[in-house]
């Protein structure tokens, strides 16, 4: 295969050879469009160029050649002292990575056809402009030389002439300037500044590779999660300019407004200029319409393209042109970027307007992107300076009065407060507190600490890991590194999608979108975003294949689910209801001398569990309920150890000794755990305290008997946690069957309740078909089995050592936030297979943090699997990747 | 099939059909041996009873089929008043089960054949005696009566008749007592006692059914892990009598000696008695070679059936017979079991006598049976009573002064002083005192506690989880419950085996088995014991395809591996080179400011480690040592977090800060994980503090090039722990490499030094294909891999519910002791398959505590892996069962 292709060979499916300018300006070639002709270097020349360090054998010979057919086509010769051909030497990589590469403008000139250009355009100031211009961008990014040495040598001409503006300066002091560059060249390299084109050729391609691994292109990989090895290509274009006069001119233009999705062009011009003029922002801009009036002529066939270029790329395009001379030449276009409420608007114009049917559409948006829509955000109009920066890790903005206690946040939210909890970290106890905030800001933790977790699942806004705060929760203040202290009841603003923190309270604009879902906005055609989500949720629904089903806690985020579009309830935590003044329950629980004392706790526990339940099945009638039986260890709703240990060492070391504390800290260092997360916990307390998980059944038997008499339809089903084997839950399911029975026969119903298990050991997905035989569905617990299969705890690793592995790209993304398919996967796809092979009916589903993951959820439906669970907000999220993951894989004939 | 089977028509291989019992006295039947006639109910009925818990349709017309060909063949008939047919009922089953189960004599007397029975035997006393005995077996046995009711009312005729011994009860005396016996049973059931013989036949055939899931019966095989679906075997035989007077008599006997495998028969006889009579050792037995004069005949035919029996089991056989007037009777034969000592003499005679082959032989012993030769053991002579039990968790038998400290210990121990190590519980921190301890005592923990595994894989005496033990540290004491004290200096014995703990010096005598692996006896065949073990050790080497290799961290376990006779060290532990004074170095690291600080401390630490490793290299010198780099988490070298918090917090409420003390606190609190299992260790520790793993390669490679340059011929390699993905391993490899390489230029030799990774994670298992891209070799982790796998770690799961789940069943055994096939075993075998077909080459071991287990090592070699690696004193039972291991798969067909 050759390393170089002429315009005319090109299309634009050839993105991953030629990148996305090079292919994209083959397309406009084929297209009978005015592109300035030239030629695309592929990505496979620079990847030869990375593993050798040299350009390809032959390469040169190639560019050569497809240089001689330029200069035929063009009717000028590189470096000609009459008529000579100037071109551009631009990156181009498969993905847009603007700004991030080496581009040289003006290649062939030299002091030689400096002369022609100023012959050709009857300009010579122009051309010793362009040759200085040549220079100094060569030696800038081609020979590596400090930037500023050439501004250095500009200002002193400057002064040395008195006038402060570049165009002031004569045809005479350009020609200096571009001996002073040359001469700085010599001076800093050893090499004179190469006066034959082919070698200013050779060693700006050369540039051009190099940049692929730079840092800042790096950076911007990892970032955007583009693969180093794919390489950039490099577009060879003879030059045309904007810059020749007042008919001369720069722009760029879009198909429709990017921002909003609105119908009509939009784009910005400038007369007389060049791209980087435009780019170092030197003069204002004109409205694109305004070239209407400037030059009818090239607006009309401009306005003219873009309807082709919409037509055939059947998207919003963005467009880079150039007018040299009243002649329009078209230097770029790619299918245009576009906020969220574009993304959503254009999708469905395009399908009313025919150019696309729904599936693409579909297609055309993301979860991401509705999610991003669902959160409320800071008016952009303001113009507040954030006080700190953090991690920004649950989207949207919040303001409320800072509160450092999540007892008093409560206190206040019930009082009408607005309120943002402030902690130095979150951890179980404070979730009452995180309910009733609008935000949650913490100085410690990152994306996976507690406090993100859980405000994501919440749909609330999150900053986390601001360090330069000084969180003081005893004095009720943060302090930042300046100084400036904010107080308990000040108020603030956080934006959890920048990490940006304010003093005060910032505007904030509720979404739209989620009073759609809410059902307090209803699709009346009227306002186009809402139509657009209306329209392509609806579509989403009717190809998904995948259940989508909450996870939820309690009764406000059931029904919330069930507006949202969840079926059902997936997983409902039942640790959540053995917090706050229950805990004295467990206490007692934990305390208890023997059966009897431990069956007394039940007692007075067991009208409150039914409770709990009657919540979650009522705003669920007529779907499924799925009750996760107690799973973390019972010493996590007693005190620390350490903590304990030290006020009751405190408290004998002033003769104060309390004999409750000193039975307290015996029992919770009897129950102290090395390693709590692979402890006493799920199935195995279930088997220890035989009563607990009878208990528990019976609450659901006697809340479903209850729903069941006041002409509810319920469907409960019981989950088993953290089994490794067949036996455990052939165990507790003998013991709830038995509970179930006899609830049956007191209230005389007859009680269906289905009981399985969650797959979230490696064990347990191993021997998943001895597993499926005692139950009726799998539910994938993904975040402890990615704890388990890794080897690692969330909690632990992530403030230990994920920020190094992810610069150190031994991943390329969190296992905890989108499914490790290699390993992890693997295990989900081992267990569903011999699960439904042991059993064909066995239900299977998901619903670790995953479930609302878009790529994660695409993994879910490839593998066949009945259901996700996610948070109630990312329900909406699941469904429209749901619905997309159809599409990619079913529908993969119809494209 | 049917359900019963005549005597003739079993053979030795139907046991698990026809019972261990039914099966031999078929098979003695078919040699033509006298054996009194009857017939079997096979273990089948039993299962079928079991299921339906009614004796299965067709087994009583069965069972009556046969009785009526015994009657025929006897030529007397059940119940008859002239000459009555008895029979026993005698339950069976495939493993030997002693006294578990129930057993029924006389069956067939009753009011009218008591009266021929008189007749027949002549002897009206003994008729009614026999009767007496059948009502008050079938009352206790079958009808579920208490047993002392009948032993009152004997007491109370015996009291009547002024007389103190069974055999002064006269005829009408007996018939009284079955009058009475009849009584009792009527009105403690509400029915008489079945006259009618062939219904005292079927309830005395259910009661032995209901038998085999006596609470006794349960308990025995969990025990033995016996499963429990296996049923038993009923044998039905007529009776014979050995208590018909001084012509009479029973008696037990052995082809060999069951202690000490000595040739020549042993055995026991008694006169006139029956066997009853002989467990209820109400006289003494005479020795076996007695009977040669009582009853010269009998013995002379006995003798020689004992050497038809031997000839034909090919093995020492246990046998029971009843001589009845001057007649012979065989009752029952199987494989006699016998002691250690005994398996492994008597396999090497009977190879030495042609009866086997040396692979049988080698079948014959056990690795269990080896290692219980290698311990040294109280004299069985001193009969000194223990002062306590606790769980004997590390066998072997040990004397030394207790000592409640492991600083103390060491001191003592190079004083010269024997010392018993007593501790609470143990930690890494211990290991020193470990060493230096004759045993170790604790009163926490199981098995699988730090003590237990650690003394076990010393090959150390360990007694654990002593609850009546109050060990006061501080005091320097234990005291039992019953208030008696033992001061540090006062000696103590523990025993391993039996979990005993006596006061005061109880005489040991030390494993002659070890000796001879020390080189400190050689077999010169004056020993037999020790000719036996070279024998078979010898020939286990030559079959065996699995390579042994030895877990040891210090010089003096390598050298006794090697003396053992392991092929290298597989598992060489770091971590054991930073306890002690080196962890003032962990916590200069750990507070060490930035890089610059802690290379200050790699310097420091840079000789220790080479002098380490040295140690290890030299004595293995030819063969290959794996070091392992660092494993654990830095803050296991820290003080604990809330000791020091407590310290802390009274130094600060006590005016007495210490700055220091505050920094260690801090960086512990930093350092501080909720699961350290899963968190900053291994791997992860040597990418996020890169210079430590090159400290430790750079140690390795030059203690390597030192020793080349002595002379010597190491073979070391770099074991990598924890490894997840393939790109941790190729990061810390290429690291290592250059290193080596920088070692290598310096030191003017090339070292080659292969790099391999535990297999630990799940992730690595399943991701092995990819991970032997970077790896010479896999070594597979097995503890940490199940740990990870079942998701629990062992020091919290073993005292929270491990109990409780071996005594629910979940598991038979604790996967720490034997690998887990169905979940660990899945993981490893699909990680052996994909990372041999990635790379052929690659080399596979375990180094996990199964490399020791005999039945792990059976999985191993059928897996093919290379080699287990194991503790040393675990060595010759690794190579005695890699041996077996290759006989059971590939000498198969041969048997």
């Amino acid at each position: 295969m050759p390393y170089v292709f002429g315009f005319a060979e090109g299309d634009k499916d050839k993105k991953e050879l030629l990148g996305g300018k090079g292919a994209n300006l083959a397309e406009m070639t084929r297209l009978d469009l005015p592109v300035p002709p030239g030629f695309t270097i592929s990505t496979h020349a620079c990847r030869a160029f990375r593993d050798s360090h040299e350009l390809p054998v032959g390469l040169l010979d190639e560019v050569d050649e497809h240089l001689q057919r330029l200069e035929r086509e063009m009717g000028r010769r590189l470096g000609d002292a009459e008529n000579p051909l100037l071109v551009s030497v631009r990156s181009g990589a498969k993905y847009s990575m603007p700004g991030m590469m080496e581009s040289v403008l003006n290649i062939g000139l030299n002091d030689e056809s400096v002369i022609g250009l100023a012959l050709r355009t009857g300009d010579e100031r122009f051309a010793w402009d362009s040759y200085r211009r040549l220079v100094q961008m060569f030696g800038r990014t081609v020979l590596e030389l400090p930037p500023d040495r050439f501004e250095q040598t500009i200002d002193a001409v400057k002064l040395h002439r008195g006038v402060t503006n570049d165009l002031d300066l004569t045809v005479d002091d350009l020609r200096h300037l571009v001996d002073a560059f040359t001469a700085t060249i010599k001076e800093y390299t050893g090499y004179a500044f190469p006066q034959e084109p082919r070698e200013q050729l050779r060693l700006a391609v050369i540039a051009v590779f190099k940049s692929w691994d730079g840092d800042r292109a790096k950076l911007y990989r990892r970032q955007e999660r583009i693969p180093d090895d794919l390489g950039t290509a490099v577009n060879v274009q003879s030059m045309v300019f904007g810059n020749l006069g007042t008919d001369s001119g720069t722009g760029v233009a879009f198909t429709r407004d990017p921002a909003t999705g609105q119908t009509g062009s939009y784009g910005d011009y400038l007369p007389n200029a060049q791209g980087e003029d435009v780019v170092a922002g030197i003069r204002n801009t004109l409205p694109l319409a305004d070239l209407a009036s400037i030059d009818p002529s090239s607006y009309r066939e401009l306005v003219h393209i873009m309807g082709v270029l919409e037509r055939h790329f059947r998207d919003m395009c963005d467009i880079e042109f150039t007018v040299e001379r009243g002649r329009l030449w078209m230097l770029q276009t790619r299918i245009g970027k576009r906020t969220a409420e574009a993304a959503f608007r254009i999708a469905v114009q395009l399908a009313d307007e025919g150019l696309i049917d729904m599936d693409e559409a579909l297609e055309r948006v993301t979860g991401a992107q509705l999610a991003r829509l669902m959160f409320p955000h800071f008016d952009s109009a303001g113009a507040d300076v954030p006080l700190v920066h953090g991690v920004g890790a649950s989207p949207g903005a919040a303001v409320g009065r800072a509160v450092f206690d999540s007892k008093r946040a409560a206190v206040r939210a019930v009082a009408g407060d607005a309120v943002i909890l402030v902690r130095r970290e979150t951890n179980p106890d404070d979730l009452g507190g995180m309910i009733a905030a609008q935000g949650v800001l913490t100085s410690r933790g990152g994306k996976t600490s507690h406090a993100a977790v859980v405000a994501r699942g919440m749909g609330k806004p999150c900053v986390v890991g601001v360090e330069q705060l000084d969180v003081d929760v005893v004095q009720r203040r943060f302090t930042t590194a300046d100084g400036i202290s904010v107080n308990e009841g000040d108020l603030v603003s956080i934006d959890g999608s920048t990490g940006a923190v304010y003093i005060g309270a910032v505007p904030v604009v509720s979404s739209p979108v989620v009073r759609y879902f809410d059902g307090e906005v209803s699709d009346t055609g009227s306002d186009q975003l809402i139509h657009a989500v209306d329209r392509l949720m609806a579509h989403a629904d009717k190809r998904r294949r995948l259940g989508v089903k909450a996870n939820a806690d309690i009764r406000e985020d059931a029904a919330r689910a069930r507006r949202f579009g969840a079926e059902g309830i997936g997983l409902a935590r039942t640790e959540h209801m053995f917090l706050g003044e229950r805990k004295e329950h467990v206490v007692r629980l934990v305390l208890a001398p023997d059966e009897t004392a431990r069956q007394v706790v039940y007692d007075d526990l067991l009208p409150l569990q039914r409770a709990d339940f009657a919540g979650l099945l009522e705003p669920m009638d007529g779907q499924s309920v799925t009750i996760r039986l107690l799973d973390p260890p019972l010493h996590e709703f007693l005190p620390d150890v350490t903590e304990l240990s030290v006020r009751v060492a405190l408290e004998d070391a002033r003769g104060r000794t309390s004999t409750d504390h000193h039975r307290l800290l015996e029992a919770v260092r009897r129950m102290h755990e090395a390693n709590p997360m692979m402890g006493l916990r799920g199935v195995r307390l279930g088997l220890v305290l035989p009563g607990l998980y009878a208990l528990q059944v019976r609450a659901l038997a006697e809340a479903t008997a209850d729903r069941i008499a006041a002409g509810g339809d319920p469907y409960p089903e019981i989950m088993v946690p953290l089994v490794a084997t067949v036996t455990e839950l052939e165990r507790v399911r003998g013991e709830a069957e038995q509970v179930i029975a006899e609830v049956s026969a007191a209230r005389g119903v007859s009680l269906e309740i289905p009981i399985g298990t969650m797959i979230e050991l490696p064990r347990a997905a191993l021997t998943a078909g001895e597993i499926a035989q005692a139950a009726d569905f799998f539910s994938f617990g993904t975040n402890d089995l990615t704890q388990t299969t890794w080897g690692f705890s969330r909690d632990d690793a992530e403030g230990a050592f994920f920020t190094n592995y992810l610069e150190a790209r031994i991943f390329g993304v969190s296992p905890f936030e989108s499914i490790d398919e290699d390993g992890v996967g693997r295990l989900v796809a081992m267990a569903s297979q011999t699960g439904r092979d042991a059993k064909p009916e066995l239900s299977l589903g998901v619903c670790g943090e995953h479930g609302g993951d878009p790529a994660s959820i695409h993994f879910f439906h490839r593998l066949g699997l009945d259901y996700v669970s996610c948070s109630p907000f990312r329900v909406p999220v699941a469904r429209l990747e749901a619905g997309r993951a159809a599409l990619s894989v079913e529908g993969s004939d119809s494209r």
